[in-house]
């Protein structure tokens, strides 16, 4: 049976756009398995009931409803043992989750300030309503205040990002030799960013826009193939 | 033949004051491994000239020197398969890897702040020129100037440990159910600052004061025994 995954795609044109989604979706192909995608929008709540929480990604795999992205990692290492391991072990799964937390904390927040007036103008006229009032309740402003400097978001986030940028100048990927959950966290957020703007997160000469190439790579380039700004 | 380490004692009565050295002490103990102690202060450099770049921690293991606690790590993974590892696998190396980087580029800053002029009252006053000048190159200012808030650096400081303090409610350790070398790192940067400051870094309810508490524990409560103020 088909695993079939709800994504966000609240756009006019079904961009996915959301840095969950993108972890989810990194960690099938991963896993080498096949899975239908189901476009999902912000105001579409009770297409995705049987979830009972509202957010995507959610994944259905059979009988068995799994969502929240980190949640979806576990299970599929657990459903699905020979295809290759998303984490290495107890140690590397426990520092993914750190590192995770991480970038949650310090990255998406001033990511969602550069990009965030382009996402909302490349939203469907029908989430538009729901984005604004969700986000301007969780950032306590407005969206027009909260990403009114988008150039200072951008040298803040470049700085945030000092630890990741060496880890990749001293090994290829974030999960060392080979690209693994970690990878996919943080490539979310980028993700996220380059399918909804044209803002310019990275320069070309920082190592971690080569790594971001090499992840855009994988996987017969699925992530390069989507629509997105060339950035 | 006994392991042997030089360690930064350069205090008045020789409180082990280094986050790497602390690194290096608590990975040897999780190792299982005796070691003798050499305390080393900053302007003895010709005492271990062997190492040939003038920082400890230095281990020497017979006719082996190694330096820099990253490296005493990996060596000691690699010399002691039998003992318990310090890493996982590869997968979990280079994720302790990237911690190491938000550590150092994150935390030590604030830290150092916060405790700079306790710190310096307690250098033997033979070490304490070789101190302020390397110091306040680094920093580009005077050691009073960088020091001159230190309220305003353990708040900065509580903010900055957001991502870390995420993992130890949800796990006991950042390294999963059991500490490693991820949570050496750590540990090292709280050592340092209470061997040598009252500094209140963490309040008493914050999740991460828990963990301390249990690193203190460690290994028959080595870290809790050496000389240092009870916070």
């Amino acid at each position: 049976m088909t695993i079939k995954m709800y994504e966000l795609a609240g756009s006019t044109d079904d961009r996915l756009f959301s840095p969950f989604c993108w972890r989810a979706r990194m960690a099938l192909a991963h896993k080498g398995l096949d899975f239908e995608s189901i476009p999902w929008r912000f105001s579409e709540k009770e297409r995705i009931a049987v979830s009972k929480q509202g957010l995507v990604p959610v994944l259905l795999d059979g009988t068995r409803e799994v969502h929240d992205s980190w949640a979806i990692a576990l299970y599929l290492d657990e459903a699905y043992p020979n295809a290759p391991a998303l984490f290495e072990g107890a140690q590397a799964r426990a520092l993914a989750y750190v590192f995770k937390q991480w970038v949650e904390r310090t990255l998406h927040g001033p990511i969602m300030k550069a990009v965030v007036m382009d996402l909302y103008r490349h939203l469907d006229p029908k989430d538009q309503p729901y984005f604004r009032e969700s986000r301007e309740k969780r950032f306590g402003t407005t969206l027009e205040k909260f990403g009114a400097d988008p150039a200072a978001a951008i040298a803040a986030l470049r700085t945030a990002l000092d630890p990741a940028r060496q880890g990749v100048i001293d090994q290829p990927f974030i999960s060392g030799a080979a690209p693994a959950f970690a990878d996919y966290i943080l490539f979310g957020a980028f993700q996220w960013a380059r399918v909804m703007s044209p803002a310019q997160l990275l320069e070309t000469a920082d190592p971690l826009y080569a790594w971001r190439e090499r992840m855009l790579d994988l996987y017969g380039g699925m992530a390069r193939k989507a629509k997105a700004y060339p950035v």
